[in-house]
């Protein structure tokens, strides 16, 4: 990301000549400077998408006069839409259970500001971490879930996400299954990584479904949450190998690695609005 | 491999104390030089297996004697054994259709005597290729498959491949389902490469199935073939990346170096002796 | 690419505001089709890059109506471009010399199509693959170099490359230094391999050193062939795994993978105009 | 690691038939298990390279009697070796400077076990990460380095080492030189991470020199340190892609991901007795 403020126009809409010219043109016509912009037409779906960064003080207006401005030609372009303001810090929502490799890999980020996010609170079904969380500054809140309370429990998420303004939530290793109504109250908002490369080894305990079939390399995955578990898009994906001298600890271990490193990244992606998500895929203007 | 001639043992037997020692042992007796030795204990189900390049130079006797004298300690072991003799090429039988690349790169590595191999010949179900093959020397089977032939057709791959006295045959990019009665008469000698990072996207196009559920590496998988289609041991895979920008035909594209490059390690592993299969799992020495 | 017929517009300039409005907007203008497209500012240079095509169908005129029309906004941008057209096959030289590798990998691109391009001949300073060569329809041109003749030979290298008209020579795994004249007569239009991960193990037995180094990795590397030696631009590289079980030989032999699949790569991008050369780097719009 | 105790032999010794044999027939001798084993031969240098773990509980006898019994051997073929014992955990002290990712990686690896080693103390040229280490239970020394006071701060360093009795110093981006004196007080025994793909873009400001030279991969390699700057035997090495659109930001923000793995991954096989060091290379039996 840039040290200077800027505007993050993310769109996407039915693909027809002229929309990169109308949508630049507009930001041209005040002098409105482009850092960085993407396009990328889906041509089976026929459908445009783009991310164009606009440098704020180039702009001789604020950005709510710049979604006023913006918004009749969206709405000729019949396009979904939104503006950031990359002086507004996103707000991220950890929830862990007992694995810490995820956990102290996004707070070491957030420490050092390569994460440059407010981290409002941390969520766990343990309370196995609170006491790392809190030396962080960061409130920590013990949910137990259990086969009885899951209602109840994820009510509780949902009250305390909603309480803290949380824009994301991030399943760091969160070890339960989200239920449907929580899926749907925050669509393409939860991201979770999970520890495959899918849609091979859907579900518990991939490593051993792995092990057991003798792949020659293993991965993780991180995806937008929906309520079909491990099915929904997919933001970003990597693997590493493995041999036939590995143990499932082994790949357990390595895996954490990856697991890390895929989720940091999707993360990022998606605070930085390069990920646009379409049916059940993903744009990601990396 | 080494210019020098050798022998190479490859065994698996119950984990017990002492085994390397035994086989060790009686390499030593008669002063065996080993060259390169590789040993692998799958601790779950207690099964020893091991591989070992013995100079041929430095043994006094022959082949078959060493074989013979070798049998008593492979018995008393309860080994699974071979020994097989580098100066002997193996015949390696190609099978294909309409899709060029990994016969010309199986051709190109056998010219430059990358793989040090005999082709007694090519069979294919469609002719295309004959004035390729044949301008190298080799003879061209043509064997058509249509869905009223098929048993026959077989029976005629399976003539043609004894005829030559074949001892692997590769399916290099043969889009054709390999019968049962086929896979049966060559156990772990019938290597494919499959389009795809197994398990996922099993059966046919799948480049099409990955293109559709969004994933953001493509691989494939050298393996042997089985009766269950895309389920047989996997030798070696491998994957590249791939993103929202690459079509289907990318895909395809980008897919083949993968395959090329992955039926050529899983193959060349094979014919080196360095694959022992395990029930559906193989431990592979590198 | 596209099965439809199109024009490439590759430009560079200093970086302001507007250049895109402008651009698309004059495309716009007479209804331009825009298939793909991508923009790229170089931060510290204040450069901007962009690369567009658009269906030749959806121009109510033609191309060089196209240029003439593009050439006053070009001009007030201060551009460096070019426009090519999708229908307009490259003529693509082959340099080769004694490994086959490359060579046979670059022609069963061209024989499925999958690169579409012309080859009009290939160079050699050896006779080995004139046959091979022949076969396939394509003129083959002996041309030894020996330290005595050098001048003469690459004299003769560049008017065999003039007559047969080619746009790009690509040294596919050709063992000799190209002198500094060639290189200037094709700036950008010479590709090379080079068998190492630049800028580690520059000039000859790059294996070999590698070797002596003890690296975990070995690479190779698609560039622009400049006067310095392992020098120009980097258009692409890859990598493999080894370790200390794999000696020379092998490495060379892992190598040869990693080089036909980055040459292939880099040849394409190079091929579509996806790569605009911005000093000693390069912009690659994959 | 296994869960069972065991005694890790690692040695090598000049190349000649029989070695493997003489050292498993001790071993089996007195019916001791083999749990894995590794042999390598350097066929240049004519030398032998062995690694065996031995089931503790298998032999009649302790580790010094192990190590008495063996020495002979060892004598007759002339061999570098030891023998550690899997129950006595390496004590290992961290290096650090202001970079937190490796610092915060390794304590979360020690945290949950994954690291099963002690870490007697960190040591740092600066006081930012007293808390955080000091908060894991772990005392943290303060050793400010100037360039008045180098050879008296590494005299400091070295005394603490001594003192905790150290076995392994790890650099984890500790961003100083170590002085000759303390490279060869400990030889193989102190580890760095280097932010290149070694043996580019040796000494400082690597991703800087990395985005100069335009290279598409970037990557991290973990060393034994020797008086020579980022010329020590390589552990492990490994890389990541990045592109024109990736600034000397974000190269050291991918870089680090590599930098963790690759440091955990060679800490792991030295602290595991994996790496043996021949000249300056090594052989890791993975």
């Amino acid at each position: 990301m840039h040290s200077q403020r800027f505007y993050t126009l993310t769109a996407s809409c039915p693909d027809r000549a002229g929309i990169v010219a109308k949508v630049t043109g507009f930001i041209a016509e005040h002098g409105g400077w482009i850092f960085e912009s993407n396009m990328h037409t889906e041509h089976e779906a026929l459908r445009y998408f783009l991310r164009i960064e606009i440098r704020a003080d180039s702009l001789p207006y604020q950005l709510d006069d710049l979604r006023a401005r913006f918004a009749p030609i969206a709405q000729e372009l019949n396009m979904d839409w939104k503006i950031n303001d990359s002086a507004v810090k996103k707000r991220v929502v950890l929830m862990v259970s007992k694995q810490e490799h995820c956990l102290y890999d996004l707070l070491a980020r957030w420490q050092s500001k390569e994460l440059d996010i407010e981290i409002p609170c941390v969520i766990s079904n343990h309370d196995t971490f609170r006491g790392f969380v809190e030396w962080h500054g960061i409130p920590f809140h013990h949910v137990p879930v259990t086969p009885d309370n899951k209602a109840a429990a994820y009510a509780e998420v949902q009250r305390i996400f909603d309480e803290v303004r949380g824009d994301t939530m991030v399943l760091a290793r969160y070890m339960q299954i989200i239920p449907p109504e929580l899926c749907a109250a925050y669509p393409g908002r939860i991201i979770n990584i999970h520890h495959s490369f899918l849609p091979s080894f859907v579900g518990a305990k991939p490593y051993h479904q792995a092990y057991q079939r003798g792949v020659k390399l293993i991965g993780a995955t991180c995806h937008y949450v929906t309520a079909e578990l491990d099915q929904g898009p997919i933001i970003d994906q990597d693997v590493i190998r493995v041999d036939h001298s590995d143990s499932v600890e082994d790949m357990v271990r390595y895996g954490k690695d990856i697991e890390k490193a895929v989720l940091a990244r999707g993360l990022r992606y998606h605070l930085e609005d390069r990920v646009l998500v379409h049916g059940n895929k993903t744009v990601v203007f990396r």
